[in-house]
């Protein structure tokens, strides 16, 4: 199979895309790569696999690689006598942050009729919005994380015990996060988050919290991955989380009950269908006095959580011939074609 | 200014676009109008402003005008000799339903840093869906008619009383929209809404419930339109709802109290202010007893509900001047350098 991987982007996360990027040179060994580079400017660029790496996007050399442009069914290179479409079979959407998760590159390949994998527009604008996302999680009936909400304008009171972390509601890879010990912090933590986003969620930080990862997909049927327990230092930054973007071997499992596990799974499910279709995420949980509580959504995860799968290959081939499709709607202008005849035009 | 009209796309609503966007010709009466035209295969058309009328797009011989690609900063007419812009000030999102309410011609607009009018993504995707828009609403505070969800594979049980009404989630102008008055009729209604919808919401029908639109923007200031009392049917079935995008005079302001008035526009106001900067939208009120509930937001309104307003073009002027800007991101590749030094790669 022939995947294109998209990455980069104007987001903070840039760098972070083009590390899982390569990354996956390593992990889908038998399909042939077509990379696709979205240049921090948003301009399209062919990337050749064989010379793929970091430095190549660092150095700015990658203006010299082939631009592209985006029209109907694919992606395009332009020459004197015409255009040539890029040739693949479906597109893995590895743009993290901005314009990968928030849903312009998912609105972008529907409308243009590319087949890609990811969370589709509505699945990305709730996700990548934190907020939005407890708001999701709450009509699907799975529990999340208390959490009040500050908008860069609102007085700065908060109402729950210290301490607390401060998460901008739009970010991803622990950018703007905070753990504030003590009300006289709170006011350098939100300078701090405000600076990335308009908005915020505050949320207890709990002490050694248990957290659990699954990763998912559906295709023909569920496709879970195993349950990891990560091992968490206070809270990863981004520097840390950077090198995880790198994973490309499997874990192993979390050493946990099957009622937890299935209880995890559960929550997973519920997330996941019918929303997320098309896509392999990651959910992070939080297990608090045995009730599992989402903590967060991760629409395109590092390396697409490809580190949890035992076959994460084999996975990707399912889900590309079970992506979810468009609805067909027919214009056929019989709602004009009645006026005009009544305005006696026809 | 120059103002390009953006209408049509690939939606339930793409023939009463192409209403709206003529009736603008009567409306932007002081502004060049340069006319983008989306066909029902998503490919864009530049639209002779002297010629434009409904015919031009049932009989198919749109096709015969320039096609254009979307690229950074602009629509372009590629040539052999290279690619020219379409020049213009600001893009009006014109695009009733699918495509245009949705957010994926928000996304490709914010995108390609083509300055527009328009709900953004996010408050596009929130609005294009009613279960959302109640998400939305009860966090701002905004009250809503009560009402249940139903999926498609749900099981078809309701516990309201009738009569209630059934909803698509996520369409427009009454499309698959069915008032039930006793159970035996349920089946059919929801027959009819899976047909254009995977979701459904259903609501109390209240006979006779009074109605109110609230239209507005904000630009230096909030730019709030009269408060209309639609004369109604029991509802507006979609050809009447059609003839109603054509209107482009100003309608009466309906005789009610300040003191609801101030309600309706502190309403809309909560649900419009910050995530519908940059846009002009329609909210639709319900009083009942006393208590103003929101009853749907119209993120495109129908002739961009320009009868509401006294100077609509005035108004649009302030708005394309007072446009929301996306935070800046600057790629530094500074962790790309540094994993680069610790493998002495640099």
């Amino acid at each position: 199979m022939n995947i294109a991987i998209l990455f980069g982007g104007s987001s903070f996360e840039h760098e972070i895309s083009i590390v899982s990027a390569i990354t996956m040179k390593k992990v889908l060994k038998r399909s042939t790569l077509t990379y696709i580079f979205v240049s921090p400017d948003r301009k399209f660029y062919l990337i050749d696999t064989e010379k793929i790496n970091s430095k190549l996007f660092s150095s700015g050399e990658y203006k010299k690689s082939k631009e592209l442009t985006l029209k109907q069914n694919g992606f395009f290179i332009d020459g004197m006598f015409g255009s040539k479409s890029v040739d693949f079979d479906v597109a893995l959407n590895l743009i993290h942050g901005r314009d990968g998760e928030d849903g312009k590159i998912s609105s972008m390949m529907t409308y243009f009729n590319i087949p890609f994998i990811s969370p589709r527009m509505e699945a990305s604008a709730l996700s990548y919005n934190k907020l939005y996302t407890k708001f999701l999680a709450e009509s699907l009936g799975v529990k999340t994380v208390a959490y009040e909400y500050l908008s860069k304008n609102d007085e700065r009171i908060i109402s729950m015990d210290y301490p607390v972390i401060i998460k901008p509601v739009r970010l991803g890879s622990s950018i703007g996060v905070s753990i504030v010990k003590e009300a006289s912090e709170l006011d350098y933590a939100l300078d701090v988050a405000f600076e990335f986003d308009t908005d915020v969620i505050v949320e207890p930080f709990i002490e050694g919290v248990k957290e659990f990862n699954q990763a998912g997909a559906y295709t023909n049927d569920w496709e879970l991955s195993i349950v990891e327990e990560p091992h968490k230092e206070e809270f990863l930054d981004f520097e840390k989380k950077y090198m995880d973007f790198s994973r490309d071997s499997q874990v192993r499992a979390a050493d946990i009950t099957d009622t937890l596990k299935e209880k995890i799974q559960e929550s997973f499910k519920k997330i996941y269908d019918p929303l997320f279709k098309g896509s392999v995420i990651r959910c992070d949980f939080f297990v608090v006095e045995d009730e599992v509580l989402l903590n967060e959504i991760n629409p395109i995860p590092g390396s697409m959580a490809n580190y949890l799968f035992e076959d994460f290959e084999s996975m990707i081939e399912r889900l590309s011939k079970a992506l979810p499709t468009e609805q067909k709607i027919t214009v056929d202008y019989q709602y004009i074609h009645s006026i005009q005849s009544a305005k006696g035009k026809a």
